[in-house]
């Protein structure tokens, strides 16, 4: 638990991780105007750790090689159950904004959502599952999550 | 998510959460003494952050009336389910000591772990689910957690 937090007890890194996870976010340009507000410096240092943790890899961008172009590992995807978790309790005990039908039918499909969420990352699916603000549904099972 | 994190993307912060959810760590000198090196003012510091978050309280000690006891919410007994996917993931990525057959046990057994979590809070039953990094059988279902 303790080596757990020392990684990822960071709100920066973690959302960064949210980013690429579900908001389909791959660059460094991208990531600061994602709009958390994040300064250069951070990001640069956030991304750094999170490289060196083998949580993501840095790869060159096909439309601009002098561009990286940043991609979850295993490792990190893997880090999917903890924010959807983060999520789901936020969501019940701040207001965040987030309709109560759709945490709790969220909470009640986490198997589908992060079944969901590794296929994308596998296939390479660039698609967001989350589009400012707003949730996609996950097409395995498009009844369930609205 | 981003709210989520404000709250709780500190390590010392979840440690603390921690350390009352399954340690039994009661008081400000367990706290203090639970192997982690948190800094005095630290703790005062993370104490007074998740009690004004209403994540914690604070009550008197029935044994010592100067002495603060903490106690979670159910906000922060909510937290549960975000530990234990950081502790499945810790211990599948990282070298934490936490034998592979505990944790794959402990992620296929969510539901009856946080069960035992929740019933332990709600009728305040001290007895700690790890002691010093071991952890102890659930008494509802003994066979199903080693």
């Amino acid at each position: 638990m303790s080596i757990s937090l020392e990684i990822v007890g960071d709100r920066w890194s973690l959302l960064i991780v949210r980013d690429l996870m579900v908001r389909g976010l791959r660059t460094f340009k991208e990531f600061q105007q994602s709009g958390e507000g994040i300064a250069t410096n951070i990001l640069s240092d956030r991304l750094r750790k999170l490289e060196s943790r083998e949580i993501i890899t840095r790869e060159n961008d096909p439309a601009d090689r002098r561009r990286a172009r940043y991609r979850l590992t295993q490792k990190g995807i893997d880090l999917a159950a903890v924010l959807l978790e983060l999520l789901v309790w936020g969501a019940r005990h701040e207001n965040t904004g987030v309709p109560c039908g759709v945490i709790e039918t969220m909470a009640q499909n986490r198997e589908c959502i992060l079944a969901e969420v590794h296929r994308r990352w596998k296939e390479r699916d660039p698609s967001p599952l989350q589009v400012k603000g707003e949730w996609r549904l996950p097409r395995s099972d498009p009844q369930k999550v609205k």
